[in-house]
């Protein structure tokens, strides 16, 4: 099957030579052209522009930096638009739901086939075929993705309508952004009452709800290490489109809600640019800023 | 080395069959002594009163059902008290820390050594030795015990003063009752927002999150199955103890009151015997009774 | 002065009452026209279309019912719009932030001047002329509008650039909406720790926090009365706007935030027509629907 | 009506003063004695120890500074006990609700009658006679007592049984604390978004909440005037102590949980002697001490 495949930053590179590697042939486009070659060294293929690599291939994936180079690559002139009646997209750059939906309708309204699936995992997931695909859209396009999925991810997900795949991601982040609250209150706890937070950390490590996130982030976060591999302000965001769900849904999330307020209160001290494990900050002893 | 053992509930006599299949001499005592009989069998020999345990043995080890049982064995005619001079004695029953700190004053002003050794893990880890051992009190019997603990448990750790067994433990649950709150809330929204819970629980154990409890609980409460593990009321005794231990060292724990509160709506909604994922039905469509 | 009046509602029609009792001469238009009769017995004199009055006044004021209103007589054919080059318009309606700030760059480009007005206070205050008006957008043009507050409102407020006046608004709902959760939950404790929850409502009035709120609401509360002064479903996107507003601004409120969560609770429960004092229900014992 | 009144601190003295000039018999006991002097002046006479106060007087109220100093007037030698058979004692000290029964058991099983009285109001209330009076206990000395009670107040409730004065006052102090933290946030949230706080005072004070702790504190604190009042620590001790009351009874209030949270943070900030309006100090700008 000959796939095209926009967008090769960190994440995208790694995607396109796993498909390379596993037999596909690969169409790469990139804003940048000269970041294709080093694909072309591994058999790919390169078209000019987002439209001249749909026109040429069945099934077109994307994976983009944000929703603004989402909505550039499918509406800008020479975009996907043009050529898209009768072909295939899918789109597993990280956007929010309005931003899928607003590319849905235009994709499906020209003829095309629509397909979002955004990815859980990061750099090394996407370079070891370990990612989590969450697709949501068009049943026959999912099925017909499901042999470049098996080689891109460990797991995929078809999730009903477009805007599910997105939706997926602020549950999950929300869930996190609220343990991640637990955790800091629970090692402050620890420390000032007069336990040691590293035996905190191994005692979890060993029980019932030890998990990858405590066990990676706690000792970094012991040393006040917040090197960002999730920006706090992204988590923040998060929370709040996850309660503006809720709100729309009338569900009542005050455990949410509260881990919400205490990264809105991280933001306020200037941590927003650091990990989202840096709201552990907010819990030590404060003083005014004079 | 010789190791007197009270107590032969589901954990007590699990944890002394370990031993006596270790190589450890080992005599027992249960307030129903009908239930030495099986460990008897096993090689082990019987006292008849707390306090002929402790005098025959150096070190002897209690695992009993709550604090009151945990006081009587020590307090009463024929404890643990009238022979302890020169004794070792561990406590791994699960109390709170008044009365570790209670049981520790009246060993040590009468020439014992004292341990509290509260334990992680039920059952099947008891059989298996694959317990957590949260001990504190006095560092030298801590290490004349090792070998036991060994035996007995996956990990141990030395927690410093009494009363921080106990308190480790508070935390811990802490953090355990706000992610079940995180998790539930989750669920819901999930659920309401047009996703699959079912998905979200798949989605949840292939990320960076995912943990036994999740895992374990999830599919049980998406059936509205919550037979009891661990109580809610229990759970919520905790939250509110462990609120209480912060409110002494000034911790300001958000996340963790707002969980508080919503374990307390289950229970004036009758949940408080059912397992503490109940705090999910909390989260349901409600209405007021009639 | 020759002042328009847009809207006779409620509180359009009680305004411009007040405003020809006290000597200005009023033109009036509303939708339905025939409303208009009853204030040209008055003295008014009337305008076929929403241009037309602001032709021939140098002021106009609108009171409408919600933002669509607000918008539809500005933008609409034969809108204020246009003849506003020269004019000066008022908006007393109550909208948000954005609606206000939209119509206030399409009268300012137009060469008109534009104050945003919303008030606090409802029916009665509007015919005694008891309003507080919020106040915000031209400066020269508020202090020309004074004689008319004077009699319009016991208190004008001037608050800076447009959209103060309805941010001014959101911070007061969001404390009152605090409050009442307050209250609630203080009625709620009360009656379950056997005191007498009317007891408390007299104690409440005669100390330091008494308040024409608790005094007006509490009775009818106590009677599961809950007809709508203020609908919940209003009240509660009020908080949501205004912790949106906190999220811009990285403030971190969770005392709002956890009544903003009741709220919804309250939504989720089919509260939402009532006034927004049944969030009280929402504490009660509660059980799952069926 | 001879009446016995035991401390004569600011409010006892006031209080004594009271019902001297409104024509009762008064005999006064002070620990220090000297500071019966000036009430000698005004027509009291002095007992040498509280229980020769109580064998002479049929009526004896107690205004003293804290539970400790209510316990000893009762229970040390010379006390309130040793001549309370057939007599009558009323406590007017703000005691809990454990050292209020305590009191009343010792009392009547000696054959004495007891109602507790604590009261809504400080310095000047006290001086004027304008006391609320929270009495709870023997019906029967109530209504005995309400010539006294109307020359002290002006109003005052029987509650029902011992312990209820009590708890009616955690139960006002509780929606208080929520109450300032809904107002602070309010005050933050108008300041970041660009509205002028003393501006949101004025409109506040002209509105349905409007209500003399916004009124009185509002100004002070908007110039980091926090002279204590009533000290955030107490405030913060009575949240605690209603959220507990709440926890007997299964009641959920999250918002004073999160309001509770707000007072730990300030105290963890070195704030707990300041007045309780000093939580204002949580939400400004924070950095961590250095």
């Amino acid at each position: 099957m000959e796939i095209g495949f926009l967008g090769l930053g960190i994440m995208g590179k790694a995607m396109s030579v796993n498909l390379l590697k596993n037999g596909f042939k690969v169409t790469v486009w990139n804003r940048t052209l000269s970041k294709c070659n080093e694909l072309v060294a591994l058999g790919a293929s390169v078209g000019e522009t987002p439209a001249q690599v749909v026109k040429k291939c069945k099934i077109t994936i994307a994976m983009l930096s944000d929703p603004a180079a989402a909505l550039s690559v499918v509406f800008d002139k020479d975009g996907v638009l043009e050529q898209i009646c009768g072909k295939c997209y899918i789109d597993m750059s990280t956007v929010d739901p309005e931003t899928s939906c607003k590319i849905s309708e235009a994709i499906t309204s020209k003829g095309g086939h629509f397909l979002e699936a955004p990815v859980s995992g990061s750099k090394q997931p996407a370079e070891t075929g370990q990612l989590v695909i969450l697709a949501a859209g068009e049943k026959a396009l999912y099925e017909e993705a499901i042999p470049a999925f098996n080689v891109l991810g460990k797991k995929s997900f078809f999730l009903g309508q477009v805007g599910n795949g997105a939706k997926m991601k602020l549950v999950v982040n929300m869930i996190m952004g609220s343990m991640m609250n637990a955790f800091s209150e629970g090692l402050v706890l620890a420390d000032r009452s007069g336990l040691n937070p590293h035996d905190l950390l191994d005692v979890l490590d060993l029980g019932g709800i030890a998990n990858p996130m405590f066990r990676g982030k706690g000792p970094a976060m012991l040393q006040d290490n917040y090197s960002p591999a999730f920006p706090l302000k992204h988590q923040q965001k998060d929370m709040r489109l996850a309660l503006a769900l809720g709100d729309e849904n009338a569900v009542s999330m005050p455990v949410a809600a509260a881990a919400n307020e205490a990264f809105k209160k991280a933001r306020s001290m200037g941590l927003g640019d650091l990990d989202f494990s840096a709201v552990f900050e907010t819990m030590k002893i404060l003083k005014h800023s004079s």
